[in-house]
């Protein structure tokens, strides 16, 4: 396979108290991304409202959306308007009494791929996502698309410090590996503490690319909301870990042209998934091996 | 939990031909790190050998020891006398025709714990693995040993590359992963490629540790052994996967304390294994997922 260059978009910014506004400003990027040459554009996560777990409001239940909502509508709208791909992460609701936290992948004519729903979710201080999503189940998985631009494959925050979770992604197909998120530091936590976290944040993401051979676009929020403070920081790593784009601590967008054709040859110089010894690995399916 | 202070002691050397020469000059090695406080010593991949897989020669296979031979007993003497756990990888001859990447692993008191049979077996220019060692198989699995200074998972270079083997060590207890190691770049390859391949090589290592919440130590070996360049790098991260220590390109015993404390703090702070979803993780056992 030759060269096969695919155009990515991250949308890196801030929120406000109003999901209306939100996506209005967020569709005003998407148009700005598109403009620059991004085919695919990923959203971050919870894309259309602030970052409301951090604290337990049984109002915020009112900002979700139906897959088959106003939401999705509009945003299918303009992917076919732009012929992008468009991957959308929001608070949906699924069922009376059954959220997620999901995202919508668009395929450049506007029809609606598929969804996926976040399957690790965190709940700590600040992150208090077990009270608000049900975590995703067998019947929806892990998911790959097949777009008009590429084979992606969508996890969601929690779900990029699983290794397990990439892995099975990539073994189904996927070239890229899409991680919107909303990490940042809380009030209490100092700038050490933020350094850390965000290098431990972006070294596990681009072991998945390593791992598996495969790009990893991560897209985090910035700003401050209630005393957390995200950290931005969205990047794009090659199919070695390679970082080949990064955004600094500010709104930004980050349109970042990658080869696919790159990831046949770093599978062939380092064939890693020719020797995983596939018939030892039960153990994985054990909560703790005492 | 409290503190739980541990010194380990990483040793970096190049090899000679003569496999009685590299154990002296190990031993003396192993005496120094013991010296300079070192509770547990980690040796290189086929320690008392030079790389010999970098061509196709029967000769080769002279150099394997069987598991209680003379070479495990001489270094069972010195862990003794020092009061060290010692982790030796060395070239294994189990029966005939079936050769091991091994290592052994030696208790504070001299007695042997057990050994590793490396699981993943590379194959490429320079690196011909499969022609001189079987994999490790289900008998022999992947190992936990309980030493008189901790709870270590031991793997084996190739192994690195595959975070399941990190992460059924960790399941299986390990508060340290050690990685001794024989990588390095041909003559062919330049200074970018040598920085690329070593920066991947660290940072999968370190996502293991975040991943796990524990530390790893990798020791590499140096030096040039036709047309092989041995990068060294040999280093201690710990469980948020930050480098506490490192290495240079040139010989060097490595020696630091860490606090096996940490892992508990780590833990609670990022509960990761609280939430993998193991009963979605089959997928993991395919080839791939087509």
């Amino acid at each position: 396979m030759g060269e096969q260059k695919v155009s990515i978009g991250l949308i890196q910014t801030s929120s406000s108290k109003n999901p209306k506004d939100n996506l209005y400003q967020q569709m005003g990027l998407i148009r700005e991304a598109a403009e620059k040459g991004a085919q695919i554009i990923c959203l971050q996560e919870l894309f259309n409202t602030t970052y409301f777990c951090v604290d337990y409001d049984e109002a915020n239940f009112d900002w979700a959306e139906p897959l088959d909502g106003a939401l999705v509508k509009s945003l299918s709208g303009l992917a076919k308007e732009l012929k992008i791909v468009l991957v959308a992460p929001f608070f949906e609701k699924r069922a009376k009494g059954i959220y997620h936290n999901s995202l919508v992948v668009i395929d450049a004519d506007g029809s609606v791929l598929g969804s996926y729903r976040k399957m690790h979710i965190p709940d700590d201080p600040g992150f208090y996502e077990k009270y608000y999503f049900t975590p995703g189940d067998e019947e929806t998985g892990f998911k790959v698309f097949d777009t008009a631009y590429g084979k992606i494959g969508t996890l969601i925050c929690w779900d990029q410090w699983y290794p397990e979770a990439a892995r099975i992604t990539a073994l189904k197909g996927a070239d890229i590996l899409f991680y919107p998120t909303a990490i940042g530091t809380l009030a209490t936590e100092g700038k050490q503490e933020a350094r850390e976290y965000q290098d431990a944040w972006e070294t596990i993401q681009r072991s998945h690319a390593i791992a598996n051979g495969c790009y990893v676009a991560s897209v985090n929020r910035v700003g401050k909301e209630s005393g957390s403070k995200f950290w931005g920081g969205s990047f794009v790593a090659g199919p070695f870990g390679q970082i080949l784009n990064k955004a600094g601590s500010k709104e930004e967008i980050l349109v970042t042209e990658i080869d696919l054709g790159e990831i046949d040859k770093q599978r062939k110089a380092w064939p890693f998934f020719r020797d995983r010894r596939i018939e030892l690995y039960k153990p994985i399916l054990k909560r703790i091996d005492d």
